[in-house]
């Protein structure tokens, strides 16, 4: 059975040959340093002198390396060719751009794709250098479309993955809310759930600090803030948002929870209305989500729900992609603000996964935000999470 | 008290002073895709939208970053002025340039150092396009020198991390010489050592697969690459190459245990003049080693040393700076080989940590290799690691 790098080495062949580019070529060191995200992807384990993975249109794969990292290459078996480098790659590299001659030679840089962006300026400055004297110099192009296609399209094993790590989200949710009392801290919260993780033999989706965020409330800090010693109280709106990485892929979820005051039987009327705003409008877009649309649309018509319900607008954008990191390659789920480039304005594509996560603050009770995992199929889109759409009451 | 990244960039004002630079600024985004590796260092959290972390010579210390992420900022109570945005970066980004209007302003990009080559290529060209209608264009200079002084020197609590982590690196490699016996696999011997750094609650310095290394006898393909289904045979060799990450700081440490065959009581000759010139070439740089020096001549006493006893020269450099990562910034205790840039000219200071590294093969036996961790000192050196100076027999 081929490995997920193999099957991701192969999709690459067929991206490069629906978007016309000769060869891409991921160039890298002391990847243990700086890491180019799309490594672990087509490669799989840590490079430390000047690598040079190629592939190619016509199927050609080759890796250029340290001599002493050439046996960790083979055992990828996803590269034909592997040669090995003490001093310099330059002449080795000259040399395999001259027998493969491409008419572009896509590198990974890119203002717009953070995921497509694993190049750095010094590593630029030395291809240019390495290259100063071919014509290859004038040929390179960025790799931006390749690699949103490659980390959008997930393979079906790819899937899976993100299916499990929302799964055991899920359950560690479920868990948490059966334990959490009023009288506990977020930080208290926050540390449940952590064992959760660790019970699991899982790893926080991003910054163990961060990860979960538990916002009970109107005066917790919402945002990419950990959680704090404040109480949990009866009247508090409790947010959270929370992701686990299983064998590598990530979930991303948002969920809410509402604690009764003495004599209330349900959630006082501006929270309910906040609640289903934010249901209504992940619903809106859920439904419009199909191959063709692009990013901005589906923002637009989240944010417009939240707006004409009477809130202002969230200040971030409704989704981004998930996969191996939270924040994944694809398009931007967001409006044409500068910080997101031309994401906003990427197609979607099956086999995408997105998150969907507007929000609403609630003057006096807290803060409304909730977060799915959508899958964009062939003709639509479907939702990986529980898809929350009642208030959990306590 | 002060947190360690409290110190550092304390440590890095200081250090634009030296250097007469007005201004160093880091400039990242969505660090969970590409982390710059001096940010765990300076800031201790994921940055999501573009950010920068800006230091000055005269001690002002700001953070420009999305609205969202600007509690995180203010907790690590580094920077004394914190400055949020929600749509680009740009605006605020160009006034505080202007109200500082240094001279020149140090971003992380180096052809040299990996470890100070953060910046990615995309982001380097949104920079400039910032800059472009500012005189600020002109005044960009590399962070290295700034960089390689911050990783390099290290502060008596990073110091202290380091013990701890070749502490329980020299543990669980006396636990390991007493567990292992012939006839068990490389693999077998990795799993132990893997279950002894779990049990510490520590993770591996490096590529898990890859870490440790265990090569027994003459066909193990030693360097980076993991242990395979090769038996442990008497009359082996058996090289480990291991490190841990404790409280995020790493060790990286070889050593060697022979096999001894029925009858033998001491380990073949060629395999202990082996294993004497490898102690040799270290002690030789060790004794050797003190401020003012640059990391080539380092390497080549040892280098020497091993070529002097009738072995061919090992193609790789004789140590690298230990710290944060496996390969730490610092000089390059190498040769001047194109790949390691300018490194092996960089000079040695106090506070910094290198490996030792040398090696020999052994025909018929095996791989000789050992890596001892060193502190540079004001007057010399001093061994962090045990210093294995006899063969582990068993």
């Amino acid at each position: 059975m081929a490995t997920l790098v193999q099957e991701k080495v192969r999709q690459a062949v067929s991206i490069l040959e629906e978007k016309h580019i000769d060869l891409w070529m991921t160039f890298v060191r002391e990847t243990s340093a700086v890491l180019d995200p799309i490594l672990p992807v087509i490669y799989g384990a840590t490079l430390t002198w000047h690598s040079a993975l190629i592939i190619t249109r016509r199927g050609e794969t080759i890796a250029i390396l340290g001599n002493l990292e050439t046996e960790t290459a083979r055992r990828t078996g996803a590269y034909q060719e592997i040669i090995g480098y003490d001093k310099s790659i330059q002449t080795e590299l000259v040399r395999v751009l001259q027998r493969l001659n491409p008419n572009q030679i896509a590198v990974n840089s890119s203002p717009n794709d953070p995921t497509a962006d694993g190049l750095t300026h010094g590593m630029y400055q030395q291809l240019e250098g390495y290259l100063a004297q071919t014509p290859f110099i004038e040929r390179l192009v960025s790799a931006e479309g390749v690699i949103s296609a490659l980390r959008g399209r997930k393979t079906p094993s790819e899937i899976a993955r993100i299916r499990a790590a929302v799964d055991a989200t899920e359950q560690i949710y479920r868990q948490t809310f059966e334990y959490l009392q009023p009288g506990m801290t977020e930080k208290q919260v926050a540390q449940f759930m952590h064992a959760g993780i660790r019970e699991k033999g899982l790893a926080e989706a991003w910054d163990y600090e961060n990860c979960p965020a538990v916002n009970s409330g109107p005066y917790s800090v919402v945002g990419h803030a950990g959680p704090t010693d404040i109480l949990l109280e009866r009247g508090h709106l409790v947010h959270f948002d929370f992701g686990v990485k299983q064998e590598e892929y990530c979930s991303d979820i948002q969920r809410m929870l509402y604690l009764l005051k003495a004599g209330e039987i349900s959630a006082p009327a501006p929270v309910q209305h906040a609640f289903q705003t934010v249901v209504d409008a992940i619903q809106a877009a859920l439904k419009a989500m199909r191959p063709g649309l692009v990013g901005a649309e589906i923002d637009n018509i989240a944010r417009s729900t939240v707006t004409n319900a009477g809130y202002p607008e969230y200040m971030y954008g409704t989704g981004h992609g998930l996969g191996r990191a939270a924040h994944d390659g694809g398009a931007m789920l967001g409006p044409h603000w500068e910080k997101y480039g031309n994401q906003p304005d990427l197609l979607l594509e099956p086999g995408q996964v997105y998150t969907l996560e507007p929000g609403v603050a609630v003057p006096g009770y807290g803060y409304v935000g909730l977060e799915e995992d959508v899958l964009v199929t062939e003709t639509g889109a479907e939702l990986l999470s529980a898809g929350q759409k009642e208030l959990v009451l306590k």
